[in-house]
């Protein structure tokens, strides 16, 4: 019995922001799930900075999203229907795929990643238990191999990523965190909640300087969502031996001419810095590590996070706008149905 | 019975290009050499790029030069007078030490390094064997983590250190090496004797486009003397898990602004790149390695290298000026003795 589905297609590489008639909701109709397959129903679906890149057409990390087919990104949602051949799925499993933008998907079994909604709520393997999760986990301890007293900068602090990167470095002993974001709601959850030493508003003052105030003896490692500014103030602040993680610059994901560099490279020389950047798909060695971590914290309320949520399958767009536009606290994420 | 000694003082902090009025050659009279110290008459002096950020008053990874004071630097010289409670060094022996820009030095015997004159003559320890040498064998193979079969490119390939970057490049089993330099007398040397695979001429075309060209595959590592245009595009040509040593930035350091930044530092993500700053100084551990390999290479004649030379004490600011605009090939040295 075919089931249909609704789901995004890229129509038009967007030219700066995306705009609507880049995008159109097309319905599907999908066949029967296959040997090896199942039918998900999804509840949520993930956006996140890195789908800019791939709607241009440029060479990148990940294949473009090709043209007048539904995009994917990261899905939450429930086993409707398993084929034949399909071990360890059972109808009603809530499980974690790569098929988001749409509302069903037909994948095979092993391509899906069955959650323990026990442990977490089944979004939160979008966001603390899933990509976001491991990307901060990896690009702090790892890739900027953050030591016990380090002093760390984060920005865009308050997203899904950075939120995470917060609190992991305040648990590893980190002397001092301090986090970016825009605008003072955004800065007293960081304060209040997140438990950050300085939060700064990068809206209220130059971001170098607030750094300067905050950190006059400088910081050891930064941990870059944004680049722009902020990377060159972070740079400016990197003292002896200093590590930056770069994991995205989402100041200019929209951009149609490439931003001005930071002007002061030659602190690397200075100092002897290290900026890396860095993908989470190369860091599946730590997976085990941050699970470990992860639920232990979990368990023991140690982490906390926010959620912003647009409701049903049409919203998608917009949530993706408002998340490159900072319109988020915490992770961004489309609510499919009321009660999921 | 006391000696006299000139001394290059900086008697005025340099705007832009350091000009004659900016220093100025005093005569000093020694005493003579204390209990665990000698006197040395210089034979060779070194001048160095890093020199340009110590005439600043800024920070930075050495203490700015004194005003009315001598300067210092890399400087060979010969054992003339050695005072009490003095081991290992006579009357005579040729050693290396850091009180450079002046005639003469006295100085505690344990703070020269004596040096071997069958291996080598004496400019050598100055060079290859020195402070430029070990500066491009611990930023190629320790920093860039360069590995065999990796496609490598150097700027400044016709200095000192660039022209040693080069050849231990190709001796440890890079798979092509592509050196820059300025005019075609330089890159004619890099082809002929330093054994590179593509020289290019920076003063020819734009430097990302001739990279393009010959290495349209993209390159693994880039050791950075230069920094600007040049790091820009070897940014722009690193491939998968690519590295950059950072060693200097001779573009900018007669630069009264902060020069423009690169503005494709998103490649550092997409590309899971590194750029590390690094200073020879905290490579000491690389030394024994260094000098084992690069007596075997110079014992079997695969090291060569040039010298630019300028003659006397009073030819030293003109030697430091020429070296910052690209006057010399090789390393560029101030011979104060027509006959060492």
């Amino acid at each position: 019995m075919p089931v249909t589905s609704a789901a995004w297609h890229l129509v038009r590489r967007p030219n700066g922001e995306v705009v609507d008639d880049d995008v159109a909701l097309v319905e599907h109709e999908l066949d029967d799930p296959g040997p090896g397959e199942v039918l998900v129903r999804n509840t949520w679906l993930s956006v996140d900075p890195y789908m800019r890149g791939r709607m241009n057409d440029a060479k990148s990390y990940v294949a473009p999203f090709a043209l007048d087919e539904p995009m994917d990104g990261g899905a939450v949602g429930v086993v409707e229907q398993v084929g034949p051949d399909v071990e360890g799925l059972a109808v009603g499993d809530t499980v974690l795929h790569g098929l988001g933008w749409r509302e069903r998907a037909v994948l095979p079994g092993r391509r899906t990643q069955r959650v323990d909604v026990e442990l977490a709520p089944p979004q939160a393997y979008l966001g603390a238990l899933g990509m976001p999760g491991l990307t901060a986990y990896a690009g702090l301890l790892d890739v900027a191999a953050m030591q016990e007293g380090d002093v760390v900068f984060v920005s865009a602090a308050a997203g899904a990523v950075g939120s995470l990167v917060c609190q992991i470095a305040r648990l590893k002993g980190a002397s001092q965190v301090i986090g970016s974001a825009g605008g003072p709601a955004k800065t007293q959850w960081l304060l209040d909640e997140l438990g950050v030493t300085h939060a700064l508003d990068y809206k209220a003052a130059p971001i170098r300087q607030q750094l300067r105030e905050v950190a006059p003896e400088g910081i050891d490692v930064y941990f870059d969502n944004v680049g722009g500014d902020h990377l060159e103030a972070a740079i400016g602040a990197l003292r002896l031996h200093g590590r930056a993680a770069l994991c995205g610059a989402v100041s200019a994901y929209n951009a149609t001419e490439p931003p001005p560099g930071p002007r002061n490279l030659v602190r690397l020389v200075q100092n002897r810095l290290t900026l890396r950047g860095f993908l989470v798909g190369d860091h599946a060695d730590a997976r085990p590590r941050f699970l470990t971590d992860m639920a232990g914290w979990l368990a023991e309320g140690k982490i906390t996070w926010r959620e912003t949520v647009t409701e049903g399958i049409g919203s998608a767009p917009e949530a993706f706008r408002s998340l490159l536009s900072g319109g988020n606290t915490g992770k961004m994420l489309v609510r499919l149905e009321p009660d999921s």
